[in-house]
């Protein structure tokens, strides 16, 4: 039996053999697990049934956690990790509590003293960076950019001085149905100085990793729409 | 037999299992690689020992890429890729180019239009990510921070503006035998509503992720002396 402590659990970001993207202990701790706290739970049910077919998903508690969930609702979810017993964190994609909502459970975990585990699984945003080439030893992740135009004209005048003045590598993401637009943007905006990586369907079939100058990019960008992808600047 | 890219292999950080740590088919893609640009050939030859026992050493070609290497050197590196051979990445410990040399030559990789193909494995920056229960969303991993009392004294507060005006999480770490000092400084320098995790062997035996205050820590640091630890803070 496993230690009682809240278990962050990885899943695969494309519809892969979870062979090639999770170590196998994942499954082994996963069947010891009886709650679990999810983004979602019909794709946690799936992930659940793909670890092992012959979990009994029925005897499992699932409780919902996402942009929906009141946060007076989330203290009791660790009750049963308080009485001893371990409680799994699944999101939709990729490593619960980066760039989703799990890390607010964690916070009440940490303030209550319990025990954290995170497991080992695919992050787009770690291996988009290094796939890129890009300076891996000062980066920030900075989620969706702002939508509103002045806002996101000065976002974008930022990342252009942390990357020349801290050589720090800017990785952000776009809501996927104006990944193209936002490419293209990118490519018209930022002085040619300025390289581009636009990392795509990452640890998938038609994963592609591409690190250009952003002029290189005009005109030859590849279609993005509602595709997932990570796009990261550096010089 | 796999296709030529360039693949940037993670290793453990502690001494564990591989299962525990890595998707089995990493293990197998390893075996159909000869070319290895490695960050200490040592290591690098006891990883792969782990991997696979049977794995025949002496007919690999292994490149040293650290700090010593001339940067005209690293081109060369890339020529059994040019001509068509799979060619990996190792480094001393976890992800490949984040925070590690391994940059420069992914860097080369792209510009010489190569494929590049990250895999699946440990990364203490992200593992404490998740773990300290701070914004995922938002986050910027430093590298180390500046040895000079005044450029440190104005990083710390320029660290401080962000987390309090960007929402972002700031992420560094220290030589591990002044852990120790970096702990009690951080302590003692920042204000009270700053939290701080301490996230120390990952994946090892020992592992610990704890967030407290700054001020909640006082008194109370662990042992930290040469022992692999991240440093987190958030508000």
């Amino acid at each position: 039996m496993i230690e009682a402590a809240l278990y962050l659990i990885p899943v695969q970001l494309s519809d892969v053999e979870l062979t090639t993207i999770l170590p196998t202990i994942n499954t082994h701790i996963v069947r010891d697990i009886k709650h679990f706290i999810v983004e979602n739970v019909r794709s946690a049910r799936r992930f659940l049934k793909k670890c092992d077919r012959n979990i009994d998903i029925d005897s499992l508690t699932f409780y919902e956690l996402n942009r929906h969930t009141k946060e007076s609702e989330i203290p009791s979810m660790l009750s049963p990790l308080i009485n001893g017993e371990p409680v799994g964190v699944i999101s939709e994609a990729g490593c619960p509590a980066v760039a989703d909502p799990g890390a607010d459970v964690v916070a009440i975990a940490q303030s209550k003293g319990l025990k954290v585990k995170p497991l080992v699984g695919p992050s787009s945003i770690l291996m988009g960076l290094m796939g890129s080439g890009f300076n891996g030893q000062s980066f920030a992740f900075l989620g969706y950019l702002p939508i509103d135009s002045t806002e996101r004209a000065r976002k974008f005048k930022e990342m252009e001085r942390r990357i020349m003045h801290e050589d720090q590598t800017q990785i952000f993401i776009e809501t996927p149905y104006r990944n193209n637009a936002l490419a293209a943007e990118l490519c018209k905006i930022m002085p040619q100085h300025i390289k581009l990586c636009i990392a795509t369907d990452i640890t998938g079939e038609k994963e592609s990793i591409v690190t250009r100058g952003v002029k290189q990019w005009q005109g030859k960008l590849p279609e993005l729409h509602k595709v997932p992808t990570i796009f990261l600047l550096y010089k």
